[in-house]
């Protein structure tokens, strides 16, 4: 097998640590694989050089983050291939460039337009252990960018990819993906596979083990996508394609987002294009609007209910308050007591009566629902925050999730 | 005027300090000049990664060590490079490859090969400031590699040279170079010029200012190079051609260097070749054999006494053993307690009598002689490490150096 290992952070933190990755290494190719391993700076490292940047300027010119940036993880790099070699392997640490990852001009989130796998796959055919400092890549004029939040598992995911990989593990200091936040529900389980689709919910939904960006090139480019621990042996979540899953559960998980805030926009004024206008200016300001429902309240009005993320929040007022003051609403009202409790599953798309159970759920319990959204995959309310937990684990429950 | 600035490890050894090199930079821009700056890690930086590598393995693959240690100029640069900006100026930080400097394939002690300038020449043309991480370059493979020690004062001056800057300030903690060691004769003057031949000699004699491979290299590029502290506006001292300097000195400064010991072969066989093959073993061995002095001793034997750096003592110690055990010598005696006392001067190759008073100034201080060596611009004469500070005080005087 051909097998690319992310290491992140927290996994790389201290030397000792990157011993114990070495160690992990070399049990994966000593089973006769071969193997590229894309590592993250150590951790806290990122943080560091951010904090030195803004001691000099609260604005840091995107291109000097970016050569400063990359830094941390071609550290950790030139480190793990150095244990590895200490240890009899043969072993290479890459840069972004010379791993041949090409991206757009856009500074500090710059989007993987290419990779040319040359070095890598020459490497590995001359039997080397492949060490790629993740994070980075060059763009068409030659200078340093990098990817961005959660940009090392893009790196892990895009060369996976490229070079044909049969499997793509991330290591973090979680063991996988859960039918639920075992902080929460303690009977929640770990699933062994779940589908692209139901990982892109659960993460968008708050599950913090996967950034969506990679899951989404995990589904481009068909890349086995496996998410373990690096402190133990313990086996991971496989997210795969559909089709490869064979039992298909009704419910995959439930998922909780405590990062919204609702606001509900009173007596919006009836003429054509208002709630439009309302949503293009939020866009504009980059708030990301969630949840949207529409009520007629009386005669020529009506009532709009919105979510955005909390960081939003501050924004949104300040569109709110335009429209407010032009007369084109009679009130605003915002709350950030809320919560979204979400159902996933890929069996839904198959089975009635997925949403109805939910609902019959939080009445069981006297838990209001306020806002109701729901795709092929997906059921989501937003209720009060005060019943977060309490929703989770009757959900769980309900769908028999810990079985 | 355009002029190259290089800061070293301490220059920029935090934050302050690279916000006081940001204000220097800003003195020389304001004053019309074009700036190109060249930086060092700060100062703890490459130790501590050298430590990281050291904690894996004794003998750290040189390719990785070159990723792994190329990373602490480049952080230094970046940072520099957002202080400026934040000052209002357009600044650009440029990696070692950017910067065009394009190095032969010896990790961890290449050489410049050549330097392609387009990058920082057009970033000059439009005003920038450019920033260049120094110590390192790209070789012919795409690969970092970096230039070994003293590699960012080499940076600056071959980048000076392929730009044809004006000036190469090369600002340390020392404010220039002085007629001897100010902390043994506190009469020592800094000097406004001195040729490269006087410095080379006064930089293989202990002067710790400037490394000998730089001043080479300044001289084979014609470029003019002035070492000055970038912790004060003192003005530093010039050094550049002969034919620049229009009053030449008699002598330049007094050097001394205690690293040095001396071995005494004695009774060495006179068949022909035994002291070129000793000499032969020892350069294989790579110890570095300084002065030589051979005298006849008795029938069919002759004396040689030569000094090595202290360093290499041990290694010097086990070539001579071999001999001594084929009998091709009598007995060997080691001394590690003398010094090496120099007097340089360009002015020397057209005055005589320079000698003569060195040797006489021992005299009269009773400081016995033990081995001599000259060339056209230097006197060195090795005594007992006792005398060293006389003795540089005594040739101080006797050549009014403090005058």
């Amino acid at each position: 097998m051909l097998v690319v290992q992310k290491f992140g952070g927290t996994s790389v933190g201290d030397l000792e640590r990157i011993q114990n990755v070495a160690n992990r290494v070399s049990e994966t190719k000593k089973a006769g694989h071969d193997v590229v391993v894309v590592v993250s700076a150590m951790s806290g490292e990122t943080n560091k050089l951010v904090g030195y940047a803004e001691h000099f300027s609260s604005n840091p010119a995107r291109a000097e983050m970016d050569m400063l940036l990359s830094s941390g993880e071609r550290v950790t790099a030139s480190l793990l291939s150095i244990a590895l070699q200490e240890m009899g392997y043969s072993a290479v640490a890459m840069t972004g460039r010379k791993a041949g990852i090409v991206t757009d001009m856009h500074h500090t989130k710059a989007r993987i337009e290419e990779i040319n796998p040359k070095a890598m796959k020459d490497a590995i055919k001359e039997g080397k252990i492949v060490v790629v400092a993740g994070f980075q890549g060059v763009n068409e004029d030659g200078d340093i960018t990098t990817l961005g939040r959660g940009g090392s598992d893009l790196s892990a995911v895009a060369i996976a990819g490229a070079i044909k990989a049969d499997l793509c593990e991330i290591y973090t200091d979680v063991s996988g993906i859960y039918t639920t936040d075992p902080r929460i529900e303690p009977k929640a389980r770990k699933l062994d596979k779940i589908s692209y689709e139901e990982m892109l919910e659960l993460a968008s939904l708050g599950a913090k083990v996967l950034q969506n960006r990679s899951v989404e090139l995990a589904k481009k480019l068909n890349v086995n996508l496996v998410t373990r621990t690096s402190f133990s042996n313990e086996e991971g979540t496989l997210i795969t394609k559909e089709e490869n899953i064979m039992e298909k559960p009704l419910v995959s998980g439930i998922a909780l987002d405590r990062g919204q805030a609702r606001i509900s926009l009173i007596g919006v004024s009836d003429r054509p294009g208002v709630a439009s206008e309302i949503f293009n200016k939020l866009a504009e300001a980059e708030v990301n609007v969630d949840m949207i429902i529409q009520n007629r309240a009386h005669a020529g009005m009506t009532n709009i209910d919105f979510t955005v993320p909390k960081g939003d929040l501050i924004d949104a007022k300040s569109v709110v308050a335009d429209f407010l003051k032009d007369g084109d609403l009679e009130d605003d009202v915002y709350n950030e007591n809320i919560c979204k409790v979400s159902v996933v599953g890929v069996g839904m798309k198959s089975h009635a009566g997925v949403a109805a159970k939910a609902f019959s759920t939080m009445a069981e319990n006297n838990i209001n629902i306020n806002m109701i959204s729901t795709s092929e995959i997906k059921v989501s309310m937003v209720i009060d925050e005060r019943y977060a937990e309490l929703a989770v684990r009757s959900l769980h429950e309900a769908y028999e999730l810990d079985k």
